[in-house]
């Protein structure tokens, strides 16, 4: 890989020269803005060679530089060796920006350019306020990337399916109409729907154009006069475009989108300036009033209506199965022989696709022994895989899709002979997870209120994880998805009933283990008083903890009474379904414990 | 009172006719965005008649309303009766802001005013934002009271001191010289500094110009050719003159500020939009280029040097003895009679008075037997105060200026028979408290990620207090001081060691009682490891809680050690310096407690 890096990092230098560009920004995203996206988009790892979720470049003829957080640092610096690629932390407190690191490195006269249709307008103008001032001069609309990417890949061109009302909950027609009444009750008229999962969330349509995530490359277009969904023909069968047009969309092509923003004129166009794209904005601007708020459909779709929540339960049933299927599997298997860490993550798959309804995987597994499991986003290949012996502890992050919904879970399970530091740093883990769990808060918080409560057991010994702590879950959807969080970033976006979450804190020895312990949560409504309304969390993931991993010196009483009745929930849920050998590790993994 | 505010608002509604004015904002501050300030500004109350700290108004021809926050609900409510003046609710989630009432009610056209000089450029934005697009006009400069306040008190005019070395730590030509170099670090040559605390602190000056504030109305200002400070000279001795022009700083009459700053060109102005009013801005920005940040002084103020730390580690020991002495008083009285909360509120002051080094108060006496504890803000005078006897529970907060340092303190003590609810409430008071007051954090943590700690007991049971949990303390300065707080507000202020804070969650059952428990706490740095670097925080208040409002049965073991712990080092530190009457009271207060 390195190679080929090299060399491309040498034409992207000539294109620089050739175009009068002194420095260049990739953030390796895509028009829709996606964390993960085609093939066609992937330029930050064709560029680098780094494979990680997370990540953005900056270039001058001098220099070239990677930003990643640290999820993925260990695996930056390795992938980035002898690319001439320097790394630096971002997401920490003395991370600089991009912007800052070019406006340091940009004269009066200098030129800095990107593609700006794969940069958010936030970021835009971030930069625009760093380097206008300092006489620097941006260029928007720059791919340097097209001439020198022989073998890109094209777009997809997957069929997409409709996605019944049954599990959606609610019709697009229906879904539209509240679009357009919260739309006017912010004063505007008229939205552009960029994200690929609010498309596919708005029109209920699913599609298979971005590896695990079920969407489908598209625009939405909502205005006075109608409303209308950029996608190709060639994905759409007769029956769904007669549905979809029955429904009073109009159908175009996706690379129509941006001549038909063009046309638009004297409307007020609410646009979200995080998740949409300023080449969009530029080509609206001048022509309408723009007002900048959180996208209507994103925020909507964050809270989960309960035919949702059911998919939701269903799809963790189904789960639940396939883990008691796969921990089997794995403890007659250790006992006769070690296992590859890329077989484990074979095996989720496989005991996962056994389940009814199962479509694919919902992220690509993470499955990391010993050492492995402190890379916290460790992608496992055959070359890079660790064999797993009956020893330490084994760490896997793995989810799946099914036809009603999306699972996101990771276990620590102990395997054989642990530490006490391990037994201690599970256990800290876990008190973070379990104040998260059983939290009742005030109406009116938002994710960074909640976050120190999975940290705060961490915190107290010195110890803490360089991730957040939740991420909104798609109802069969992107197993990422916002605009919520519980993470420490001021993000002022309410957590309300119905939105589903992840409860992910963790701890990560480098060149040691890594633990880390995550069930999906769904926000709901616990009491009002006199003083408030109060919200709390409900744990919609059904899989035992490893109890034999636990400092039981550690836990309060109340954390041991929340873990029994845990285990008492799951084992009934998954009891019902489980099989007699399914129901025997059951039965002792969730044994009850006591002081 | 009511009459006079009711033709006074005839008045003024008199005034917006012949003015063309249809919609009136009167915020209450003054041109130095004061919180509190001297009665020539005092305009809230005047045209309201409401006397709390927090509250803003808007005037149309057919609606009067005034916001205040949860501290004030039941004050307000009372003071407003009959003068035709509406309470609304603010700080709560569905607060509606000034901004949105008044485009709710005018229409294209329409005229709305305010005197911008009281106003933060920030909040002179926001309006504009919601109001220009609808077609309603702004007017800026507009003080309609001017003509209606008949009998307006003039400016004060008193004198000033020098600040001495000994308990600044640093001199005035020093933090200018810190400042500047911050300024260039932001890549500007000038700010302006308009806090009035902010400026006491640059120019190590003290004064008396606001009740309870040490401070002198000044302006300061910062150019690369020279630093002005805008005094009265009559304020002046030839002495302090002579100082402050030795040091290399222009004095220059108060009201020259606005001449001079018409004349600033070409400049790099730092300027804060939520510390700066806004006329400053419309002065400065057609000839200037301004940059928006948090004000340089205002952030270094914050975090407090080594001596400034030991003026309030000073002044907590007179404030410990002040108040062994006011307990000591009060049992013996109580004994005898019942006492009014106001010669409560009077004595205190009066045992504050015979510590070497005291020079006043520092914030108006909050005393509040049964039901007027629940008044979170509850001003005390002859007329409105309850009669205490030995019974229930009284909760004062109150606070000493002294030559060193600044204090500010709450107990709620036991007078007598109490209910099995108000220790509970006392004690999970008391829990998030104490969560506060032990937890270690990793730095980078701003105060809205700390809030919870401080509530989460509370609202495990429904239960909440409608207030911040902890606001900056000035050195010797202002009570009230920023830039950072511990609140829900997503304010993006790091806690860094040498902060010093309040940490004062409370409780209040309307028509019962109320409780709050407050120290001022030191952040300071606990220890670095592979993780990161931890800070925590030092309690710095010196009295002890009373113990005999705590239901032990709430209290962890830890808990039960932090207060065990802090009670000696209080006898400890007290100890030494009491009489032998005092030592006995405090030997008592201060009994090691456990389950």
């Amino acid at each position: 890989m390195s190679i080929s890096v090299v060399e491309n990092l040498k034409k992207l230098r000539e294109a620089m020269m050739q175009n009068g560009i002194d420095g260049y920004l990739i953030n390796g995203s895509d028009p829709h803005l996606s964390e993960y996206m085609p093939e066609h988009w992937q330029s930050r790892e064709f560029i680098s060679g780094f494979s990680g979720s997370y990540g953005y470049l900056a270039f001058t003829q001098e220099e070239a530089v990677l930003w990643t957080d640290s999820r993925y640092f260990l695996q930056a610096e390795e992938q980035l060796k002898d690319t001439g690629i320097k790394m630096l932390k971002a997401r920490l407190p003395e991370s600089i920006t991009p912007e800052s690191w070019l406006a340091e490195r940009m004269k009066y006269g200098d030129t800095v350019a990107m593609d700006a249709s794969c940069y958010p307008i936030s970021e835009i103008k971030s930069l625009e306020k760093l380097l206008v001032p300092e006489g620097v001069a941006i260029k928007y609309n720059v791919d340097l990337l097209e001439d020198i990417w022989d073998d890109r890949p094209d777009l997809p061109m997957n069929a997409l399916s409709d996605y019944p009302i049954e599990n959606a909950g609610v019709s697009r027609v229906d879904k539209i109409k509240i679009i357009k009444q919260e739309l006017a009750a912010q004063k505007c008229n008229a939205t552009v729907v960029t994200s690929l999962d609010d498309i596919a969330w708005t029109f209920n349509i699913r599609g298979s154009d971005v590896e695990c995530n079920p969407v489908v490359l598209a625009y939405g277009l909502i205005t006075p006069d109608k409303v209308t969904l950029f996608v190709d023909a060639v994905k759409l069968d007769d029956e769904i475009q007669q549905n979809i047009i029955a429904d009073g969309i109009e159908i175009q092509n996706y690379d129509q989108f941006y001549e038909v923003l063009k046309s638009l004129k004297n409307l007020e166009i609410l646009i979200d300036q995080v998740r949409t794209n300023a080449l969009i904005e530029q080509l609206l601007r001048d022509n309408n009033q723009l007002s900048y708020g959180v996208s209507v459909p994103n925020l909507l779709k964050a809270t989960k209506n309960s035919t949702e929540v059911k998919g939701f339960r269903q799809a963790m049933l189904s789960d639940g199965l396939a883990l008691l299927d796969f921990q089997l599997w794995l403890e007659k298997e250790l006992d006769k022989r070690d296992v590859s860490e890329f077989e484990i993550a074979e095996k989720l798959e496989y005991f996962r696709s056994k389940q009814k309804g199962y479509i694919g995987i919902s992220f690509f597994p993470i499955v990391g022994y010993k050492d492995h499991g402190a890379i916290v986003h460790f992608h496992v290949t055959p070359e890079s895989a660790n064999m797993v012996s009956k020893d330490g502890v084994l760490l896997f992050d793995s989810g799946g899709q099914y036809e009603m919904g999306t699972t996101d879970i990771t276990r620590t399970i102990r395997l054989g002979t642990v530490s006490k530091q391990t037994k201690i740093d599970f256990t800290l883990v876990l008190k973070g997870m379990i104040a998260l769990s059983k939290v009742k808060f005030m109406k009116g918080a938002v994710g960074c209120h909640l976050d120190i409560l999975a940290r705060h057991a961490l915190w107290q010994k010195g110890l803490n994880y360089g991730h957040g702590t939740g991420h909104g879950v798609g109802a069969r959807l992107n197993v990422h998805e916002g605009p919520m969080a519980i993470r420490q970033d001021l993000l002022d976006v309410l957590i309300q009933p119905g939105m589903v979450l992840s409860n992910e804190p963790g701890l990560y020895r480098e060149n040691e283990y890594g633990i880390r312990t995550e069930n999906i949560i769904l926000c709901v409504e616990q009491e009002t008083t006199e003083f408030g309304t109060f919200y709390g969390f409900e744990s919609l993931t059904l899989y035992p903890i490893d109890t034999t991993l636990i400092d039981i010196d550690l836990l309060a009483d109340e954390e041991i009474d929340w873990i029994n009745d845990y285990h008492q929930l799951v084992k009934v849920k998954l009891g019902v379904l489980a099989t007699a050998e399914q129901f025997e590790l059951l039965d002792r993994l969730t044994q009850a414990i006591s002081k």
